[in-house]
């Protein structure tokens, strides 16, 4: 596939996947197979116009297999149930890699995949975040309870405010789609469903939000019971 | 001017501007002045595919006055040092109305205003957060700081982690540009720069991301402060 951006670029040149060869509207400092080509090519490679004057040809995006996810000792993961907008995908994955997850996990079906513009979303971040595409969310989670994590799943409204439970060991975070949360199976799979305070009189934040502030929390009590 | 959205229009009629009129493909349960027109009226009227089958007509974007921000007591501010792009600004909008943010203050110039896209980005909470723009926000900072505010920086890298401050009584934080962070002289005015912790490769969050951190760990403290 075609990435494009400056970030999404870099990064994918000390990341897993063979980049093949980048064009750029200048040399600059960009290693490997470069040609100098105009914006109006990167434009029409890249089908954007948000390539910021660079494009790299780079092999399909590396999905990992979700037992690898699971093989890990105490692992810190994300799971997204039908989350269908890129940026959020991507701004997601962002965070996930910020936080040091050590996977993200994703349906096949009904779900934005790691396209060029999650890439560019992300800042590049998908290139060392481990992804996997599964068949079922619920059974995914009913295995990971099953290796000993805790699953736990955002719901505007639920009794346990995000920054009551005990994220140590194993967690799963497990966030729904834009406007519609979380399937019924798919909540019914977590020991906990917790909400963010809302003050205000709007009902919701965006699912990316809620994302960030809710991995936040988790990383903050893993490194608060490490010390 | 014209929004559109589901959302918006919805926020726009509990807010506080007039809504003359509206568009709708299907009269449903709207208020007011109600024309039903195809699809393609609505997305000429809105300038914009993303309308969801609604727009209305309303007034200018109610700004309002820096000063009327800080004469709450205890005051709870966020600033965007030149912002610019509108799905951030709308994003963190809608972070802010949902922590009871008091205000939310943007520069007149280098900045995203309130346009239509920034509505829809914020799922219409611009209609309720009380927004100002100001001429200069170092001064606007320094003024803060007079009136007893605690300015705190978000800025990545910096030594203090923004769990550590005390955010009680008034309080600013303050978010930069995406890839700029904050200019020099807004920096000097923050009494102290906060940062997330970040485990992975990537150098930095999106600033919404971070504003939604930011902004829950204040109102996490204010919430546990009162009780």
């Amino acid at each position: 596939m075609v990435i494009y951006g400056v970030h999404p670029v870099e990064e994918a040149l000390r990341g897993r996947r063979k980049v093949h060869r980048i064009w750029a509207t200048e040399r600059g400092s960009w290693e490997g197979n470069v040609t100098v080509v105009s914006a109006e090519e990167i434009a029409e490679r890249a089908e954007t116009d948000a390539h910021q004057g660079v494009a790299a040809l780079v092999d399909p995006y590396p999905y990992v297999d979700e037992a690898e996810l699971l093989a890990v000792e105490a692992p810190f993961l994300v799971a997204l149930d039908e989350v269908t907008d890129p940026q959020n995908l991507g701004a997601i994955a962002r965070t996930a890699e910020g936080v040091g997850a050590t996977g993200l996990i994703i349906p096949e079906r009904r779900s934005a995949e790691v396209t060029p513009a999650v890439c560019k979303a992300s800042a590049g971040a998908v290139e060392h975040l481990k992804i996997a595409r599964v068949r079922n969310l619920a059974d995914f989670l009913a295995e990971a309870k099953e290796k000993g994590c805790w699953v736990y799943g955002a719901a505007a409204g639920s009794k346990t405010s995000y920054d009551q439970p005990d994220y140590g060991g194993g967690v799963v975070a497990v966030l729904g789609a834009e406007g519609k949360g979380l399937r019924p199976r798919v909540a019914s799979m977590c020991d906990d469903l917790v909400s963010l305070p809302l003050l205000g009189q709007v009902e919701s934040l965006n699912v990316s939000a809620t994302a960030a502030v809710l991995l936040y929390r988790i990383l903050q009590f893993r490194l608060d019971a490490s010390t």
